[in-house]
């Protein structure tokens, strides 16, 4: 029976979005019990709205905080110690949730998991890990954006860890591994990229080995390694030209009486499009590495989007992730079975 | 009266492209010389083809080799002494031609450039620059792949030279020139790009300061300098997106008789969105600190394509790209001037 803690102040939109997420999930999911984390006089007014007060489903966290957008995760860190987020966060520390599902500010939430939770024994860095689809379905990308200046070490754990929680999670026996690269010849890369590359070829890891940037959405690989620099580069560059794609789209279709009517007639289409390259249904950062399940949310999500990073969390707590990373990683760190290796 | 040297053997086509994108530029520029490079029986019979024997515009070069796209650089070098890519060079470096475009072989390209041609005195690396269609127009970004594990004074020189080419080629009065960097704020990124913030802010640019990849294509910046490890991937994720986008958006339209009854009344919409972010305009990279104003055409261009290479060649060796850099960077490392400055 998976127990999820909600930080219901984060993001944009704060609790109206949180609220009706979660009563989106309650039917689909009567196994799961929601801890939402805030202020409990807007929370219980929300729930009561939503006709959700008395749901056994639902236990309120009272927090008098919240750690702003912009803050510093140094000043969420020390100045507010009773914000939604470290609320939550404690509340996975000491075992009362499987799970923790933030909107909020990224560094924060990132900084009070390693302080709180710390890092999976043998991990050194968690990385940002998230779904981007492709045409042959989805792929986990990681690092999005968590750490700059990654050694190789980290690397091979970034693909160790995105292994696991693609295999548990997606059903996949040994997905294909591959590292982003400028080529897929073994000489070309950086320093970091062609020693990751060696790494994570002595590993026991499905290992395909480089991946261009160009492969990334034909679905070459179903986990993506990368250093944090340029995977968030590369995923605010996708975010960017969709975009731009989706300004010109509508640019042409405002032109006069032919426009109009073309637009009509192609609505379907065009949603038919938005419904498969929707990024909502992929919103849902999985802060991979620390010693427990934490989820980050869009801070713009809407509570479809919101929703499926809460499902996410589900998903991880069911197959027990973090468990489950934190044997593979005591085992290939056990002498015994390395000699035997 | 530009000379422009046309390697006629590369990519993958070879000399039907470049033939025909020739007949397309004479008329248009009839200032302008061809020096086309290449097997010289080939290149007559279609020259010939074309009705452009006997044209004044044209000077055909023999050469007996052609470099492979797939040949290590080093064999290019020393292996081919008479291909087409040398020859056209050759040109070059002798002062008979004021640019080379080529399709063939980036690695041997740039490799001949280096070792023929050299670098522009004070600056180290020359790096791939291209432009890339952004909601208010164009930009130009680099490196996009020639060098990686680059300094930040590195950096700092590709900043220069790209501003140098896009005020005079563009004719944009100091151009805006943005750091890609993973977040707006100073206290963002990796080692590399905060020091190469530090140099751009003190040299004489209008520097902007950071620009995200999703900043890109919101023209937010006329250039845009990163490592080539960080650019090739961000160009090669977004040219897999874009591939990706127009995928679904062909299967949209398959579907049974609506889909096609759609499509019929969408496709001068989708002409006008193809033709807005048509990649084949923007085709034409430029290696960016060769002594020597040297075009890299993609290899797959087609006429069109292959074409609008050759016109930024012409553009360049119009406006003295490669004099006008060196006289900047001269400038700038003359002490009488850094003192006073």
């Amino acid at each position: 029976m998976p127990h999820i803690a909600v930080d219901a102040m984060g993001g944009d939109s704060g609790p109206s979005v949180v609220v009706l997420a979660i009563r989106d999930l309650v039917k689909g999911h009567p196994d799961v019990v929601f801890h939402v984390v805030g202020d409990s006089g807007i929370l219980q007014a929300g729930l009561a709205r939503a006709r959700l007060q008395g749901s056994s489903q639902i236990v309120v966290h009272h927090a008098s905080q919240v750690v702003a957008m912009d803050e510093a995760p140094s000043q969420a860190l020390r100045g507010k110690r009773d914000s939604s987020m470290h609320v939550a966060i404690g509340l996975l520390r000491d075992g009362h949730v499987d799970a923790v599902v933030s909107a909020g500010n990224t560094g924060a939430l990132m900084a009070l998991g390693k302080v709180f939770l710390r890092t999976i024994p043998g991990i050194d860095r968690p990385a940002i890990a998230a779904f981007l689809p492709t045409t042959t379905g989805r792929l986990l990308a990681l690092d999005l954006g968590a750490n700059v200046d990654c050694h190789p070490e980290h690397l091979l754990q970034f693909a160790v860890m995105g292994s696991i929680l693609v295999e548990r999670v997606m059903g996949l026996a040994q997905p294909r591994v591959g590292l982003l690269n400028i080529g897929s010849e073994d000489i070309k890369g950086n320093e970091q990229v062609k020693e990751a590359a060696l790494l994570l070829r002595a590993a026991k890891l499905n290992f395909i080995g480089n991946v261009e940037g160009s492969d990334i959405y034909r679905g070459v690989a179903d986990v993506v390694v990368c250093d944090g620099f340029v995977g968030n580069v590369a995923l605010k560059t996708s975010e960017g030209l969709a975009w731009m794609i989706s300004q010109e789209l509508r640019a042409s279709y405002t032109h006069g009486w032919y426009g109009r009517m073309a637009y009509l007639v192609n609505r379907p289409i065009l949603q038919r499009l938005r419904r498969r390259l929707d990024s909502r249904q992929y919103n849902g950062a999985t802060l991979l590495g620390l010693n427990g399940i934490v989820i980050k949310s869009h801070g713009n999500a809407d509570r479809f989007a919101f929703a499926c990073a809460v499902e996410v969390a589900i998903a991880e707590a069911k197959h027990r992730l973090t468990l489950r990373i934190a044997e593979v990683i005591q085992k290939s760190l056990d002498p015994a079975v390395r000699n035997s290796a």
